[in-house]
């Protein structure tokens, strides 16, 4: 079989109806070339604190990429044989080689996935490659790959600067010394690169190694952790720390969207329990519902945005977790409650000029019954761009169709390229200009927009809505 | 910036394929023109039996719709100053020209919105505008729209009988004299506008103000409402009451679609109770549950059409409730099971010829999953027209896509503008007969339906069919 | 009124585009001829064992198919005018050309629904009819059908031929001895007809009959159903005896999708407690969950696919239960919890190879929720096509929709048909090809996918997919 030559259409992702098409490439030209706004992702700040070339294709597009690993286990291949090490120490295949070709050998299972489309424009835009992965280009592939990473322009700075990247927000433990960001700020490079403060490891008192987590964040706050007054207060530092180093946002990633507060002496008890040892599920949970409305308050006072991940079910198969460890693509998302679980954070501070919400779900039943009336009413709510298995093109369809008749775009937040795949951001927000696109002329041809309207939509949503939903707030 | 013209493009709404929108218009030109039938809506009766002038622009599209409002609030806005009283009394915007500018600001705001349709609508074919509002326009609009709505082709009575409206059904308290509805009818005036029997306020029990609202229910009917036999009786004596005024319909608005029956002693408990003082939650919910049984009962008696809207829970910001009152854009959905909930209704009178129930959501995901389901099977219900949020194209376009395969066409109920903004009604219906044309248009295009079918469909939706879904029914 | 020539249009369901409707029909011409796979559906066996010709119209075409009579019974009509025969023995319309006149009138009610697509596909190419049913041509179409079941051609064996059914399963209680499937097998026709083991009769001990089903049972087994063992021995022999019969799967219908398994020793009680009397409803759930653990347990022994049906609420009218028997179109969806509910069962068995397991819903919420993500990376699951009330062309793209971009293709399981109504079996498989063609001609639209590819998994899809989802596996 002949190798299928890899090529992008111009118009992909675009309506098909000729008119529409033509309207929404008129649309997407005028956004396809903004910088990238990239407010909430997952790189990790060494990559360009070191600014080495990437190791090899599959450790660059497979192994890190739960997206690529889940799709070839679901279809039979171990963790283990794409070169996921096991938290065991066990045998795990280190041969690139050996992990690609069994990538390429899968390549057809990604038919209609966002994966194709973000590594189809990754492989052909940034990596030079013209062909498509099969069994009999695999090899040939490999050796292109390999010799592309080695070049200069192909190193992470040389690529940031290459995608138009204007600021890149990573996500990082609250006891992170945040020195890779600083060796940035330090160095001659002139990219932006700012932290985001995650607290979940510390406000889920029930997760494993929360003792240790939560010892680590008292030493890097200088606070005594042994109190829940200290436990505060070290937040509180930890969160200055960040900011000083340029956050916007911290993040919060929660099974529920519950927020109701605790008594503050049914939080003393608690986080002290906590410390006595193991905790029962329903206070550990009544625990973090309180710590978002506790990080709710703090973002009031400090000025940061308040990004709240609700609904995923995390580590759903436990014995992947035990042998692999976490983000392998075991997380499952639930069904959401937003209208009662934010019910209290809201009546608190979401008429607040000096607070921000931005909020992101799996769920997407909450999209037209939820998330966009309570984005309709409440100031300080935003709605994230969709999340996760919802980061695709009729998703993000879906996605504008449920929420913008309610909640316009305004209250939209713009796109988060949310990714460990630095390699992918253009190819991701490039999706979701052009859904953006096609959704703005769909409103035109459909006589709801004007033209100019249109560009202005979309102009707003690849720039000004996102920088706005993500401006530090004053108090 | 010149002031962008305002014209409605006569295929708005219709899909955009050229074969497509060539059926598409086809079946609208049909229905088009046809008269409406508002069984449902919010207008105060006593606007047509006054026929007053309305006040000014701002107060006429602005400060009663809660709509336009709450989107102005999510970007900033306080009610106060658009115009929205606080039930304090406190300072709010009393200059209409004050009002208006801030409306013309926030109007890229409704871009995708059914707002943006009913209010260009309105401002074009009612009030004579040929130019969007804007910052720009704002001034010279507002002066525009003083002297149309001064004209008398602009008052009530004028506009209705322009409109073409056949029936206006208004939504009333069970102890309203029904005086303005009485007043219409002598009237020289030939419109048919009839009330709705809406008992929430004296059916849930921990209603603030339920007290004073039952014992003017008493009032008003003759009873004794000091017993639970007396209260019963006088909702029977109201509904009559109703009746004889042209009712074809009672309304409940519950925020769950529990119907479960108690027992007639535990009715009588809580009652008792309630009378007493303030009731616990859950057993307030149960006596709301047990009333839309009971209200099905004595719909079975009296004929009157029993329509549900379940799944809102009013006021979330309780603050604002206080500050400003209710129905101001503070209400959201929630998720809602209708299989298990209206089971007991549906069991006791569901195969009842005497019994016709129609129900609302604004939870889509019930569209498929059980209302179709339970409206494809049971004779006594039908599918009332997407509610609230989703009373927009594309929310409408799911409802017929996601109902149809299950319930047909003929288990629907018809549209129902369900409006406080009278002058919105034409655009309303509009919207509803455009986006069934094109649905019936798609089934043309794709095979399932025949050009005559289509049409004779979309007549039915338009006309027989909610006219047959609201007839009074025989005991 | 003339009558209306009933016409089948090739494209339909192909999308409207002029550009896409070409590439989809290209795709479906590569599939619409391919042989049928049927591996779940509720013809009976003794249809072909006996090979006798169809009664009448109405009694091929109405009086069994539950769609039809549903809808006809939410207008108005009566099941046992629908010929509809009533468990206690009272009247029943006994004059097929009465029913079918009635169904006649009723034709306009099945607009834009499936049932008129499968109706119209099997009275056009299996029965020869060419006019539209209608009052004005019921009694000449219910002559012209009664000739032609009488031809030879129209008899049961014959259809399966002419029809291209290359397996066609069907569903049997677990003591059924499977004397239908040994005649057939035992026949010079070569068709080949398995069964499967549904077990729902003896595994849900409220269920009214459960005593007697698990006696018989036990007879047929030859086990002592008297104890808890004994049952499950007796449930694995069946197995065997279906197995050998040449068995692909079991079935399994639940309210819930909870897999918990129970401690021996809860079970052995539970069970126990059956024997002796009425079970509290949570009690047996919670077996019912026990037994779809230890079903999937016995698949992993002996190879059998496990199908699992979950979230449909029987009888959801008790008085047409009592009155008219099961089936009759008053089962309705509820909400169904698969994170959280398949978790024990996946964990314990959703990575082993020797496991497989089709999950089917009829609450779509759960399509990009949970079951893309649970079947996009556990082995062992495979999604099975929409269900029921979604086996309909704008259900299908809508599960594409959601489905893909998480799950790709080949974790989807095919068609399955999942009829009674053995003639309109042609036509279920064609909506489902031309809705896979028109999904992946979308993608070729949009740049996602070339051309060949499209053709290649649509193959997949109508057969590799279905014939590898249903393979006999390995332990």
């Amino acid at each position: 079989m002949a190798a299928r030559p890899l090529v992008l259409d111009d118009d992909r992702l675009l309506p098909v109806d000729p008119a529409v098409r033509a309207i929404a490439r008129e649309v997407h030209a005028r956004v396809r070339d903004l910088p990238l706004f990239c407010p909430h992702g997952h790189v990790d700040a060494a990559l360009l604190a070191r600014d080495e070339p990437f190791a090899d294709p599959a450790r660059l597009l497979v192994v890190p990429d739960h997206y690529v690993t889940r799709m070839l286990v679901s279809q039979g291949a171990r963790l283990e044989e794409l070169g996921v090490p096991g938290t065991g120490g066990g045998p795990v295949e280190r041969d690139g080689r050996a992990v690609w070709r069994r990538f390429c050998a899968g390549w057809h299972l990604f038919r209609g996935t966002p994966s194709r489309l973000w590594l189809e424009q990754e492989l052909h835009d940034v990596l030079g490659v013209r062909v498509h992965p099969s069994p009999e280009t695999a090899d040939e592939l490999y050796d292109q790959l390999v010799e592309r990473l080695a070049e200069p322009s192909c190193r992470p700075r040389a690529l940031f600067d290459a995608f138009g990247i204007e600021l890149l927000a990573t996500t990082d433990a609250p006891a992170d010394a945040l020195a890779d960001h600083a060796a940035i700020a330090a160095s001659s490079w002139g990219g932006t690169v700012v932290p985001t403060f995650r607290p979940d490891a510390v406000v889920h008192l029930d997760r494993p190694g929360w003792r240790g987590d939560v010892e680590e964040l008292g030493r890097a706050a200088g606070e005594d952790v042994g109190t829940y007054a200290g436990y505060l207060a070290a937040l509180q530092r930890r969160r200055e720390h960040f900011r000083r180093a340029g956050a916007r946002a911290t993040d919060h990633g929660h099974l529920s969207a519950d927020t109701t507060p605790m008594e503050r002496a049914d939080a003393e008890r608690a986080y002290a329990a906590a410390l006595r040892g193991p905790l029962e599920p329903a206070r550990a949970a009544a625990f973090a519902a309180h710590m978002l409305f506790e990080s709710a308050r703090m973002s009031r006072e400090d000025g940061l945005v308040m990004q709240l991940h609700a609904g995923v079910l995390r580590d759903h198969d436990p014995l992947v977790r035990a042998r692999s460890g976490p983000d392998r693509g075991f997380d499952v998302p639930v069904a959401v409650d937003f209208t009662r679980g934010l019910r209290p954070l809201l009546n608190a501070f979401g008429s607040d000029p000096a607070f921000r919400c931005v909020v992101f779900t799996t769920d997407e039943t909450t999209f037209s019954r939820e998330l966009a009336p309570l984005a309709g009413v409440y100031p300080a709510l935003r709605l994230g761009a969709p999340w996760w298995f919802l980061d695709s093109p009729a998703a993000m369809r879906r996605f504008r169709e449920a929420v913008t008749e309610t909640a316009g775009f305004w209250n939209t937040a713009g796109f988060v390229d949310d990714t460990r795949a630095f390699a992918s951001i253009p190819a991701r927000h490039d999706v979701a200009r052009r859904v953006d696109a096609g959704f703005l002329a769909g409103l035109v041809a459909g006589g709801q927009l004007a033209l100019d309207e249109a560009v202005e939509t979309a102009v707003a949503l690849a720039s000004t809505i996102p920088r706005a939903a993500y401006a530090p707030r004053e108090g």
